[in-house]
């Protein structure tokens, strides 16, 4: 186990008929609130207005910030910046998934400076100071709500960044699985694999050989996304395999699987971030994609820890390391197809001939992220494992 | 899932050469601080020299309080309380395992209020205010470091009582894992005996038929917990080993397993106190012997989860639940032996005569844990099924 730091302030209100105390929550941190929500969804089905009446109740001033779409776009977060400067906003309150979260975020950052809020993502400069933000979550997927990282998609530069500091946790999120009952099975999916693969990226990618706390921790987490998105494909209103499905979906990444695993890198969603930027492909399905080839081509370097993989969560038992390996990654790729999850490029559309354009928009982040391993060749290749499921 | 908000704010700082942050981290709080610790084993081992070092260094001025004992006592805590008001101590500093950081947290409620800090234990009192708390960490067992519990024996009543508030939380806990090194093998089975005890009884007691999130990272740390406690006693310097164990032991009982449960009991701690409070034996010696006799008598009412306990984490298939689950009970019990941790009533020289004094001390803490099921003559049948192994 590498030596760590593990510090995670957010407190979690999970449950059942909670959506109410968002209104209490929020006035703890301050009276003039700017709710961030996304698009038609959370007013059709009624959550716009459960939070809108806790907050409105408990005598807080709301101003509203809508129209946050899938992959958030800067041009949206830097408008959010400047009315919560222009409206002095205490506190944020956001409602929705990732993308919502992680836009409140952005102008939680971005409204305490005077320079622009892109900055923060290129590394040119560092979080010192964030307004409180609260969260009521509509999405198993992103574990934003539990976690100090934010992502953001510059569509001028067509650059999907991520960045991280430990005063971007949320200070309260409320976890109600039932405002998950209205997810469609494919976005479902989508949040599924999501979760999967952030716990795969940790799983896969530390250095250190010898984790048995964690990576049992991980493969309980695996074992029992797969079986609770399984349980709400049938049952979209199952409320045990919805709450089994957000709580998983947290923890991949809140920080308690990856302590003690030292560096590492987050090459799926290097790849991945490329398919967001350039054709807007939900995070998801773009991950869908890339998540089996990268994993065919590591095993084929190394086997020994995706055969434990195959093992434990597939309870697979071959030859050797590297049949294990290969079959527990079919079993995966499997489950994402049975899911309704796309597994090739061609499922979403994207031509072979762009492979060049896609990888060398890719390197940039790998050079950001420091993936020092990844050529433009190596994304090809594995760009290449993507082109058919 | 249960309805349940989680909340740990606890900085851990884990690894390698962390102790030298004591100093540093504890400053952030006060200028003056009480230093509890234990008896001699950490002037021996050199632990008591590093931290005080790191304080001293750091520009804190440090009054000690020595000679905390194993089932820490209230007179020691209440003599610590009456130091800390006399020197008006900003900051306490805990260095040992769980019997010097629950003495820690009672003197840094205590020392806050007029009134006698028993009274929180009894339940009189609530707890409002705390003095900032930081840890080193030298025994992985109780999971104080992170949580809000404390468990003190008042030795004039025969009452070992425990009790929890958020406020209780250590500010910062340091776990170096080489501070585990010279523990000897017994008290390095106690403790992983402790953990185990700390994951069965949420496990097995909470009345939730579906929890399978929180069942697959609890089956996952029993079967880490007794991998690396095999490695330790093979090599009480692997420090991978130790690492393990050391993590193992806080996730037990630092409120993430629990999240989601709803009501637990904890039946074999109410038990096991009186075996410390009336025998003084250590509480993971104690608890080795409850806890074997607790789960057979339980699995002959319902085997079910004890059969999934023994399937996963001891592989065993057999015929039906209630086979499986005595064979996952004999494979526990067979452990907790083979560690060199006692499994009956007679290894701890307590006679079986004693049954009905030990059953009628147990009774009182039944009543103040609500735990209603539990009359005397159960509890009775329970200690008679201790008294062998």
């Amino acid at each position: 186990m590498q030596n760590f730091v593990l510090e995670n302030p957010t407190k979690i209100i999970f449950g059942r008929d909670t959506i109410g105390q968002i209104g209490p929550e929020t006035a703890t941190f301050g009276k003039k609130v700017l709710l961030v929500y996304g698009r038609s969804s959370v007013k059709k089905n009624g959550l716009f207005d459960q939070t809108m009446d806790s907050l409105q109740e408990t005598g807080l001033s709301v101003i509203e910030h809508g129209g946050v779409r899938s992959n958030p776009v800067l041009s949206h977060a830097r408008e959010g910046i400047e009315l919560a400067k222009k409206e002095r906003i205490e506190v944020i309150c956001a409602l929705g998934g990732g993308s919502v979260i992680d836009s409140a975020k952005a102008i939680s950052a971005g409204a305490l400076v005077e320079h622009d809020v892109w900055q923060f993502f290129k590394g040119k400069k560092s979080i010192k100071k964030t307004i409180p933000l609260t969260c009521v979550l509509t999405l198993a997927a992103a574990g934003s709500e539990m976690n100090g990282g934010m992502v953001i998609t510059n569509e001028k530069t067509d650059q999907k960044f991520g960045t991280g500091n430990k005063l971007l946790h949320p200070n309260v999120s409320i976890l109600d699985p039932t405002a998950t009952f209205t997810v469609p099975p494919n976005y479902t999916a989508y949040g599924a694999v999501d979760a999967i693969a952030h716990i795969l990226e940790f799983y896969f990618t530390t250095r250190d050989p010898a984790t048995p706390v964690q990576d049992r921790f991980m493969e309980g987490l695996v074992i029992n996304i797969m079986e609770s998105c399984d349980r709400v494909l049938i049952n979209p209103e199952n409320y045990a395999a919805r709450a089994d499905l957000m709580w998983c979906a947290t923890l991949a990444l809140n920080g308690w699987t990856a302590a003690g695993l030292g560096l590492v890198g987050f090459p799926m969603h290097m790849i991945e971030h490329s398919l967001s930027a350039l054709y807007n492909v939900p995070h998801g399905a773009g991950l869908s994609v890339v998540v089996p080839a990268w994993m065919k081509y590591q095993a084929e370097q190394n086997p020994t820890k995706f055969s434990q993989f195959a093992e434990r969560v597939f309870q697979i038992s071959a030859k050797n390391d590297s049949e294990k390996a290969s079959a527990g990654i079919r079993q995966l790729t499997g489950w994402f197809h049975k899911s309704g999850s796309p597994t090739s490029l061609a499922e979403l559309k994207i031509p072979v001939t762009d492979i060049p354009n896609i990888s060398e928009n890719a390197l940039k982040l790998a050079k950001i992220w420091r993936l020092r391993d990844y050529d433009q060749k190596m994304i090809e290749e594995i760009l290449l494992l993507c082109a058919d499921s």
